[in-house]
């Protein structure tokens, strides 16, 4: 008998052909509620992309059956892992991303380095004089022979890992259980993250948020830092404290902050924090347009389809989410 | 007896005293109108960075003894060439800037790749909504697996292509004489030209400023170019028309100019082009930043200082320029 698999939108229908050996597909979006409510105790797998507001408690409650759920997305911090069933596998896309945001992350921190994004804008105010060559070019990042300090040292880790080495840069980062490569020390615990913290010119956070990494830079965390250090957010914006960030940047005028990613109001990434990031000369902020790059090319939906054909198969599926690390 | 050097501003003392054994140094700066007439027929080496406003025609054509000028600056394009005694040896700096200039070419075209000025200037505003997550990301280009052309194989050329290669791009330059290396193509001559022109996703021009390369990028080189190419230029800006790129970028939204040099206007470099760049979306300036962040650090003033010893000494300067190239 063919499983049940409920359907979100936006992956590409040459890859769930593939899928249809083995599964019924329904798909949300055609579905009507009392429709879907009689099949939800008969789903076996969940493919979504963002979980679906339609999803609620209720209706996560009546779906006894799930054995698998995969997102398209490189986290799963949206899916309510709480409330679905224990044994349910939770795969994530982690690595499907890689390329694309770890180029955003180095186009982020060039864009702070380099000046841009703040002389681009003197520029285009009336009256500009630009400050003495010298003076100029104080202001500007020279990577080549500083430290680049990474966060998590999975796909999107190593990606930009690579390219600081490209820099000449010194590359550290900080890994859970990861082993550096050539030319690129991995430091373990809290003090291996101090360090990184401590050593770090540019720093580029490349962490699934989980309870561990929640509010994992905070105020504390930031005073470690250079003062004149540039922080990159391509993971997840609860990874910063919002309130410490900004009290920082405030305080810090040389300190930079570039950030793809948003922190989460009501249930949905909001792109008007709670405070003025906005007018502050050393932030610059871009609309999760990281991930979006990579999905306009269907790669990471193809690999999340392939991913629930590995399952379907009786092959191991990849990323497996240890959901200890999340409730 | 010693030779006499007469010397601008902003070089390293420590480096300077090297000199000392070979030559009797003569400071501008201290000198007043009728002491510098006085040794201008005397002089036999000339150290500056821009050439000094001091030294008009009168003066220069006074300078009959001289056998070497050595600029701090990367390119010759200052000096007035044609007014200056045949047989005297031009050197210039090039490589000086090398890893400075090259990564402020790949801040440039990340910048405008990753559309980070513009979003972040889009949130800057009031009421800002993002675009749906796939039209945004359908607006950013992926580098990995794009083509970077380079016009200039030199060390600023070589420098980008190893970036290029590090960020999964195919890298082809333009070089009169050099062959490429490993996963680089040089091409020459005019055919050569075109097709990195028309191959090139981000083109990044690298050349020096001679009588060949000026204009070098017109109407007839842009209208080749992909319609959403990203040009960046941080060689000088003389070598592209400013009335044609103005023109194209009016008439092609998604080609974007990004660049840190400016044309020339009573003979300086001139933050206030003819024509309405900066209210242009798809332009991106600095303000020539890229070489006084290598300058700052005094490398290139040493290496100019450490390239007129060697001429001192006997030995072959590096950086002998062809002055029929420009004259």
């Amino acid at each position: 008998m063919k499983a049940k698999l409920l359907l979100g939108p936006s992956f590409p229908e040459e890859e769930l052909k593939k899928l249809t050996r083995y599964a019924e597909i329904f798909r949300l979006s055609e579905m009507g509620e009392e429709e879907l409510d009689a099949v939800l105790p008969s789903v076996d797998c969940l493919l979504v992309h963002f979980w679906p507001e339609r999803l609620d408690r209720t209706r996560v409650s009546k779906m006894k059956g799930l054995t698998l759920i995969q997102t398209g997305l490189a986290g799963v911090n949206h899916i309510p892992l709480g409330d679905i069933p224990k044994d349910a596998v939770v795969c994530s896309n982690a690595g499907g991303y890689s390329d694309e945001v770890g180029e955003h992350a180095w186009g982020l921190l060039l864009s702070a380095g380099k000046r841009i994004v703040r002389l681009d804008g003197a520029m285009r105010r009336r009256g500009f004089e630009p400050a003495p060559a010298l003076e100029l070019g104080r202001d500007i990042l020279v990577l080549k022979g500083k430290t680049l300090g990474i966060l998590g040292y999975g796909g999107i880790g190593r990606k930009v890992a690579e390219l600081g080495k490209a820099f000449g840069m010194s590359v550290m980062a900080f890994s859970r259980s990861r082993t550096g490569g050539p030319g690129i020390v991995c430091l373990q615990g809290r003090s291996g993250l101090e360090r990184v913290l401590r050593k770090s010119d540019a720093l580029i956070l490349a962490l699934p948020l989980t309870k561990s990494t929640r509010g994992m830079i905070g105020a504390s965390e930031l005073s470690m830092m250079k003062q004149d250090a540039i922080l990159v957010n391509v993971a997840r914006a609860e990874i910063v404290d919002e309130g410490a960030i900004y009290r920082h940047l405030a305080d810090n005028r040389r300190f930079i902050y570039a950030t793809d990613v948003w922190w989460t109001k009501d249930g949905k990434e909001s792109f008007s924090p709670d405070l003025p990031f906005l007018k502050l000369e050393n932030f610059i902020g871009t609309p999760h347009a990281s991930g979006p790059s990579a999905a306009v090319r269907s790669g990471p939906q193809r690999r999340a389809v392939a991913n629930v054909l590995r399952f379907f198969r009786g092959e191991e599926p990849l990323n497996v989410v240890d959901r200890s690390e999340y409730v």
